[in-house]
Protein backbone atom coordinates (compact mmCIF):
# COMPACT_ATOMS: atom_id res chain seq x y z
CA UNK A 1 0.00 0.00 0.00
CA UNK A 2 1.49 3.11 -0.86
CA UNK A 3 0.73 6.60 0.37
CA UNK A 4 0.23 9.81 -1.71
CA UNK A 5 2.66 12.81 -0.73
CA UNK A 6 2.89 16.36 -2.06
CA UNK A 7 6.19 18.28 -1.81
CA UNK A 8 6.76 21.74 -2.35
CA UNK A 9 10.78 22.27 -3.04
CA UNK A 10 12.43 25.67 -2.91
CA UNK A 11 15.66 25.64 -4.83
CA UNK A 12 17.70 28.69 -4.34
CA UNK A 13 21.01 30.31 -5.56
CA UNK A 14 23.70 29.84 -2.81
CA UNK A 15 24.40 33.37 -1.23
CA UNK A 16 27.73 33.52 -3.04
CA UNK A 17 26.12 32.73 -6.36
CA UNK A 18 25.58 36.54 -8.67
CA UNK A 19 21.40 36.28 -9.45
CA UNK A 20 21.51 38.90 -12.91
CA UNK A 21 17.45 37.97 -12.86
CA UNK A 22 17.32 38.70 -9.85
CA UNK A 23 19.27 42.45 -10.42
CA UNK A 24 17.03 43.13 -13.43
CA UNK A 25 13.69 43.02 -11.32
CA UNK A 26 15.11 45.44 -8.59
CA UNK A 27 16.02 47.48 -11.36
CA UNK A 28 12.73 46.75 -12.95
CA UNK A 29 10.77 47.81 -9.78
CA UNK A 30 12.76 50.58 -8.46
CA UNK A 31 11.66 52.17 -12.25
CA UNK A 32 8.37 51.74 -11.09
CA UNK A 33 8.49 53.21 -8.05
CA UNK A 34 9.26 50.60 -5.81
CA UNK A 35 12.29 52.47 -4.32
CA UNK A 36 12.42 50.58 -1.11
CA UNK A 37 13.53 47.38 -2.38
CA UNK A 38 16.74 46.56 -1.62
CA UNK A 39 17.41 42.65 -2.70
CA UNK A 40 15.64 40.19 -5.06
CA UNK A 41 16.64 36.44 -5.35
CA UNK A 42 14.88 34.36 -8.06
CA UNK A 43 14.73 31.07 -7.27
CA UNK A 44 12.66 27.76 -8.22
CA UNK A 45 9.52 26.49 -6.33
CA UNK A 46 8.70 23.04 -7.54
CA UNK A 47 5.73 21.09 -6.36
CA UNK A 48 5.78 16.94 -6.39
CA UNK A 49 3.23 14.59 -6.50
CA UNK A 50 4.50 11.22 -5.58
CA UNK A 51 3.61 8.04 -3.87
CA UNK A 52 6.08 5.82 -1.39
CA UNK A 53 5.43 3.53 0.99
CA UNK A 54 5.94 5.74 4.14
CA UNK A 55 7.19 9.41 4.87
CA UNK A 56 11.16 8.15 5.12
CA UNK A 57 11.64 6.95 2.01
CA UNK A 58 9.49 9.71 -0.23
CA UNK A 59 11.97 11.83 1.48
CA UNK A 60 15.15 9.71 0.45
CA UNK A 61 13.47 9.88 -3.18
CA UNK A 62 13.01 13.73 -3.08
CA UNK A 63 16.48 14.30 -1.90
CA UNK A 64 17.98 12.26 -4.27
CA UNK A 65 15.74 14.12 -6.99
CA UNK A 66 16.83 17.62 -6.09
CA UNK A 67 20.48 16.24 -5.77
CA UNK A 68 20.28 14.59 -9.17
CA UNK A 69 17.74 16.78 -11.34
CA UNK A 70 16.22 19.48 -9.52
CA UNK A 71 19.17 21.30 -8.20
CA UNK A 72 22.47 22.20 -9.55
CA UNK A 73 24.00 21.78 -5.97
CA UNK A 74 27.44 23.63 -7.32
CA UNK A 75 25.37 26.75 -6.92
CA UNK A 76 22.23 25.84 -5.60
CA UNK A 77 20.51 25.11 -2.49
CA UNK A 78 17.64 23.17 -1.76
CA UNK A 79 14.72 22.29 0.70
CA UNK A 80 11.36 21.00 0.97
CA UNK A 81 8.45 20.11 2.83
CA UNK A 82 6.41 17.19 2.30
CA UNK A 83 2.71 15.87 3.46
CA UNK A 84 0.62 13.64 3.10
CA UNK A 85 -2.55 14.06 1.10
CA UNK A 86 -5.67 12.09 0.78
CA UNK A 87 -6.52 8.63 1.18
CA UNK A 88 -4.03 6.20 0.94
CA UNK A 89 -3.85 4.42 -2.54
CA UNK A 90 -3.90 0.90 -2.77
CA UNK A 91 -1.37 -0.48 -5.56
CA UNK B 1 12.18 55.39 10.97
CA UNK B 2 11.88 52.28 8.59
CA UNK B 3 12.05 48.30 9.24
CA UNK B 4 13.77 45.75 7.54
CA UNK B 5 11.46 43.08 6.36
CA UNK B 6 12.66 39.67 4.17
CA UNK B 7 9.50 38.58 1.80
CA UNK B 8 9.16 35.13 0.70
CA UNK B 9 6.74 35.39 -2.62
CA UNK B 10 5.59 31.77 -4.31
CA UNK B 11 4.10 32.37 -7.36
CA UNK B 12 2.43 29.51 -9.13
CA UNK B 13 0.63 28.71 -12.67
CA UNK B 14 -3.44 28.45 -11.74
CA UNK B 15 -4.00 24.44 -11.59
CA UNK B 16 -5.85 25.03 -15.22
CA UNK B 17 -3.10 26.31 -16.79
CA UNK B 18 -0.74 23.89 -18.46
CA UNK B 19 2.56 23.46 -17.75
CA UNK B 20 4.89 21.73 -20.19
CA UNK B 21 7.77 22.64 -18.44
CA UNK B 22 6.93 20.28 -15.26
CA UNK B 23 5.44 17.21 -17.66
CA UNK B 24 9.12 17.36 -19.25
CA UNK B 25 10.84 16.92 -15.95
CA UNK B 26 8.09 14.79 -14.87
CA UNK B 27 9.07 12.84 -18.23
CA UNK B 28 12.85 13.06 -17.51
CA UNK B 29 12.34 12.07 -13.60
CA UNK B 30 10.54 8.92 -15.31
CA UNK B 31 13.54 8.06 -17.32
CA UNK B 32 15.63 8.02 -14.53
CA UNK B 33 13.89 5.78 -12.39
CA UNK B 34 11.36 7.72 -10.68
CA UNK B 35 8.47 5.93 -11.35
CA UNK B 36 6.37 6.70 -8.33
CA UNK B 37 6.24 10.59 -9.53
CA UNK B 38 2.83 11.43 -10.71
CA UNK B 39 2.70 15.55 -11.55
CA UNK B 40 5.47 18.22 -11.69
CA UNK B 41 4.03 21.35 -11.85
CA UNK B 42 7.30 24.62 -11.73
CA UNK B 43 6.69 27.78 -9.91
CA UNK B 44 8.97 31.21 -9.04
CA UNK B 45 10.34 31.24 -5.49
CA UNK B 46 11.17 35.30 -5.53
CA UNK B 47 12.86 36.55 -2.21
CA UNK B 48 12.86 40.31 -1.49
CA UNK B 49 14.47 42.30 0.71
CA UNK B 50 12.64 45.64 1.68
CA UNK B 51 12.18 48.69 4.21
CA UNK B 52 8.73 50.09 5.13
CA UNK B 53 6.90 51.85 7.92
CA UNK B 54 5.24 48.75 9.17
CA UNK B 55 3.95 45.71 8.14
CA UNK B 56 0.66 46.97 6.31
CA UNK B 57 2.62 49.27 4.30
CA UNK B 58 5.02 46.32 3.37
CA UNK B 59 2.62 43.74 2.82
CA UNK B 60 0.47 46.32 -0.04
CA UNK B 61 3.52 47.51 -1.63
CA UNK B 62 4.43 43.20 -1.95
CA UNK B 63 0.96 42.63 -2.92
CA UNK B 64 1.22 45.53 -5.80
CA UNK B 65 4.23 44.54 -6.61
CA UNK B 66 3.36 40.88 -7.34
CA UNK B 67 -0.02 42.16 -9.25
CA UNK B 68 2.28 43.97 -11.62
CA UNK B 69 5.44 42.66 -12.07
CA UNK B 70 6.60 39.54 -10.31
CA UNK B 71 3.30 37.59 -11.40
CA UNK B 72 0.92 37.19 -13.97
CA UNK B 73 -2.68 37.21 -12.84
CA UNK B 74 -4.41 36.01 -15.74
CA UNK B 75 -2.58 32.60 -15.24
CA UNK B 76 -0.54 32.57 -12.03
CA UNK B 77 -1.19 33.21 -8.24
CA UNK B 78 0.98 34.00 -5.57
CA UNK B 79 1.01 34.92 -2.16
CA UNK B 80 3.85 35.41 0.29
CA UNK B 81 5.35 35.23 3.73
CA UNK B 82 6.78 38.56 5.68
CA UNK B 83 9.57 37.95 8.33
CA UNK B 84 10.83 41.10 10.01
CA UNK B 85 14.66 41.27 9.69
CA UNK B 86 17.34 42.55 11.81
CA UNK B 87 17.39 45.64 13.76
CA UNK B 88 15.36 48.62 12.33
CA UNK B 89 17.20 50.80 10.01
CA UNK B 90 17.28 54.44 10.51
CA UNK B 91 15.96 56.70 7.99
Amino acid sequence: MAINYKARIYVTLRPSVLDPAGVAVKSGLEQLGYTTVEQVRIGKYIEVSLSAENEVSAKDQLEQMCDQVLANPVIENFCFELDEVGNPAKV
